[in-house]
């Protein structure tokens, strides 16, 4: 059997998109992880049903856990919850995918859409970084201290997007300005980078992936890859990232994105 | 006599520090434009006591407009009363140098440091930048058809900074850490990339400006530069930048910063 991508996986707004296929991926791989906890802001509502079910049918692995990134409260009992289950180990891996959209021209824009966008998409992956810390340490430590720094051993996935790169952004621009969109993904890119310098000395990876174009509420049908394609991408680079790429733009095939 | 830097320029948070000696070098420049709106967000409390008085010295020239970049309805009303003093004319150039920083560790950091710094430096220039676009342009149509993009014509400066550079963060990281004011000034940098890929076909030129290292409040007294010595640099480059510089990030030395 394959070794296992690690031993234990959070991954936010796995209820559908590309949450849910990264939740689906990882539990149906041959080196599947032994603990997914699946966040989920409406565990109990409509939209949770189908990441309800997956964890019905894999009950010995998913978790499914309450977890709203937009609320401080939320992410610190998630943090608890989390904690307990993993009975005295540590987390492995984070991946920050909870994330929005919304129509972004100028004349679309305010102060409210900036800072709701901002709110999710880097305060929310921040607090996750910051109150998970602990976990990830203690993952980090569980591994010989000359081991390098990889998945399996522990890291944050940040998930940002091509229209994030101030470099690129002239290409992209006209067809999607989205301006509270990639303002607040250049922010996360940069959260990225500061959290790879911090958690260095810790033992712990943090980067950032694109996904792709991606058929998702998001994405919408015209999309070009299919969750699938993406996700088993991403699973790709996850499993074969190296302490050289902490700190780093990704994407799903692997190619460096410029900042 | 030397041509006229522009005709009219606003300097949000112009009160002290870099602002006020912007005001200061600009008014008393031979090409001093020959209308100043010096923004302050309390004009009649202790900190505008040296913006007053240069102002009363040069009361042809400098209007103080009271401009708290945190508030929709002050920019509102700041846009109105400049449109006013234009009396039919159009702005020239916008630097939005009002900014914050606050202590700044992961473990200092929460939600609501994370807001508050990226509504002052990032949602504040957006707001800046949509409400007076409409003196921009009339600006920039003042100016036959062909001319390319300058400050006498028509710009936006956004004052940035040496550590919002995601690719040097690694240099500096661990002298300052300072995560609220690096994520939100890589967002600013993203706006200033979008808004200059934006406003390109109004003839508006945006860039961002890094002033180095300054003795003011938020510089500290060990800061390099004196605030004379970085606006005499910062005010040549305003001068000089042309078409080719919009959508960039420079030095107060007219180098470039990568993203
Ligand atoms: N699709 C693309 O083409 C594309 C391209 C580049 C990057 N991305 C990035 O990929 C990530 C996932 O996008 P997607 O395409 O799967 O989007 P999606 O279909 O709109 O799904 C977004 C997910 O995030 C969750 N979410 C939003 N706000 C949340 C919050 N405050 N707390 C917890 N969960 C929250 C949503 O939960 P609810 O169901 O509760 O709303 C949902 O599960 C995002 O970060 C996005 O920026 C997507
Ligand atoms: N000093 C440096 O070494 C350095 C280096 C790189 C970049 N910068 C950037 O340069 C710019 C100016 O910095 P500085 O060194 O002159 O800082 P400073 O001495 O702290 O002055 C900041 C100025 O911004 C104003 N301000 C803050 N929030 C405001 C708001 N909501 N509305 C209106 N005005 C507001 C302040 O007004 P009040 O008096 O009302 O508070 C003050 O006039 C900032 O954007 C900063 O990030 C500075």
């Amino acid at each position: 059997m394959a070794s296992r991508i690690c031993d234990s996986v959070l991954v936010t707004g796995s209820n559908r998109g590309i949450g849910l296929e990264l939740v689906h991926q990882l539990v149906n791989s041959p080196s599947s992880p032994l603990q997914i906890f699946a966040g989920c802001r409406d565990p109990n509502g409509p939209k949770a049903q189908e990441l309800q079910e997956l964890a019905q049918k894999h009950q010995d692995v998913i978790t499914v856990v309450q977890l709203d990134t937009d609320s401080v409260t939320s992410i610190t009992e998630a943090s608890k919850l989390v904690e307990a289950r993993l009975n005295g180990r540590g987390l492995n891996v984070i991946i920050n995918n909870a994330g929005v959209n919304i129509p972004g021209s100028l004349a679309e824009t305010g102060k409210q859409e900036m800072v709701d966008v901002y709110t999710t998409n880097v305060v929310g992956p921040m607090l996750i970084a910051k109150n998970f810390h602990p976990l990830l340490c203690k993952a980090a430590a569980q591994f010989p201290h000359q081991t390098s720094m990889s998945c399996s051993r522990s890291a944050i996935i940040n998930v940002s997007t091509l229209l994030s790169s101030i470099t690129r952004c002239p290409e992209n621009f006209s067809r999607s300005p989205m301006y509270p969109y990639r303002v607040s993904k250049a922010a996360l890119n940069m959260l990225t980078r500061c959290l790879a310098e911090d958690f260095k000395k810790d033992g712990i990876l943090v980067m950032a992936l694109h996904p792709g174009w991606v058929q998702t509420e998001m994405g919408g049908p015209q999309a070009y890859l299919t969750t699938a394609e993406s996700i088993s991408g991403m699973m790709k680079v996850i499993t074969s990232i190296t302490e050289k790429d902490s700190g780093t733009l990704l994407d799903w095939e692997g190619n460096n994105i410029p900042w």
